[in-house]
């Protein structure tokens, strides 16, 4: 299919533009995304033996949540792990998010062209996310046919949150022009954002490298950034919104475990609206500021 | 749960170790690896209504090449892309192809350590793949919970065959130790062959650079490579098998399009066997050389 007829094709199943993305965190005063890592063994233990668990759950936390975040990301791994069953409960769960709210697939996909561009019909087409991320290091053939989308969102890794990032993406490369050294995760941030637009590109920036951001955001000023990291892996939220924030807000800050599993028993999802609460508060509060 | 008590558990869901992958190459005089990239828009016409089409033609597919490989490789995003009905098409293409037969889940995944343990849960334990390829930008923690398992493999991306290549993994890294400069890619088959073994460990290099794998044998000597990128990327097989092969033969080598696709009628399978038997034919020349 040619991008002209692709782009066409795909206006009426647009979910959320750039615009439409800044009002909802301007109405909500939040830029806060829950991150639906539905473990079913984590699931409180009432549920567990419900025939649509993980569905089941995630209704409603969304059900609790929708009014406090702006973005739900649907962590793949929870529901490939449960096999064909998992899968049905991804679509159900992509399905019952209310329009207004941007949907993340937290897929980390990236291949060759050709398989790349079966990746982004699998999750803008089938199953109608507004993003995916995707990791880069196989390069612009890679992540481009993501990009071919008119209002969907490609959101690359760039610095992540876990140990492990010191092994790669903290490297340093030798920049061929200047002849001076950068981080490998620098480096793909200035190359990625020369494929696409901050209207259809956003990266990955871990919460727990939140003194990074002032520096980041000298490279990409502009773009949106999707913050993991804060509530169980640590990232403090004050320092991500002081560093990470530019004139449109700009970040998607996930909390995933710290608040789907907030509570155990029945009223779990209540629980999983009070922590929810509590950071859409010191959001609004730093939001105002910005 | 515990390594120890995933291994025990696994053992009777084990496929394949090196051994018995070696002994299948001498067997069959081959280190063909077909990859079943099932495009449904690209399979014979008169398939394509068929109730369960893509199951249907992979099934003709591996009843036709069966004898002449050692590997079936699926990616992945040809069965996303279909949805909920993709998905169970992967599950029924896994669980036809022989015992004896190694399978690879080309899926390319990684993520922060939870959720690399769930995408080793489904492609090992769910799916019961002997391997599955797995991306290395996120570091150490993202590609150990893949090796915890016994008797199954990690597949990690070294040099890919793509151009995108180009943009990160050809990088010029600096060594820290020595203070000396090398690719990017170096980097990840060296930091990576730390954490695991030549008996749970392969690493993808593409062959579209085989003259570069004389000088990868250096950095990885006993390691199993996949090589995509013969056939209709252009790949040689004989320059593959001249500067790639070791001891054990040390390699796989894919064909998805140039087999699966050469035909378009009735006798699409046949076709492939045509296909699949001159790689066969001309690999085993090479193996007895080595």
């Amino acid at each position: 299919m040619s991008t002209g007829r692709r782009s066409k094709f795909l206006l009426y199943i647009c979910r959320m533009n750039r615009l439409q993305l800044i009002q909802q965190i301007e109405q909500k005063k939040s830029y806060l995304c829950v991150g639906l890592d539905t473990d079913i063994t984590k699931i409180p233990k009432h549920l567990r033996s419900h025939p649509n668990a993980v569905f089941e759950f995630n209704k409603q936390i969304i059900d609790a949540t929708k009014d406090l975040c702006v973005t739900y990301k649907i962590n793949t791994a929870f529901y490939e792990a449960l096999g064909l069953k998992g899968w049905e409960a991804l679509e159900q769960t992509v399905n019952y998010i209310p329009k207004d709210i941007f949907t993340i697939a937290d897929a980390k996909r990236g291949d060759i062209g050709n398989t790349s561009a079966q990746y982004a019909k699998a999750f803008f087409e089938t199953l109608n996310f507004d993003a995916i991320t995707v990791a880069p290091y196989m390069g612009e053939d890679s992540v481009k046919p993501f990009l071919e989308y008119d209002n969907k969102w490609t959101v690359v890794l760039g610095l992540t949150s876990n140990t492990g990032s010191k092994d790669f993406e903290q490297l340093n490369v030798v920049n061929q022009v200047t002849n001076n050294e950068e981080f490998l995760y620098e480096r793909v941030l200035r190359k990625v954002s020369e494929w696409g637009t901050p209207n259809n590109l956003m990266f990955v920036v871990g919460a727990t490298k939140a003194r990074d951001l002032e520096h980041i955001r000298k490279i990409i000023p502009e773009h949106f950034l999707l913050v993991p990291g804060i509530g169980t892996q640590g990232g403090s939220l004050e320092d991500v919104s002081k560093y990470g924030m530019n004139k449109d807000c700009g970040l998607l800050v996930n909390a995933s475990r710290a608040i789907i599993f907030a509570g155990e028993n029945e009223n779990f999802a209540e629980e999983a609206r009070k922590v929810a609460q509590e950071y859409q508060k010191e959001m609004s509060g730093y939001f105002t500021k910005a």
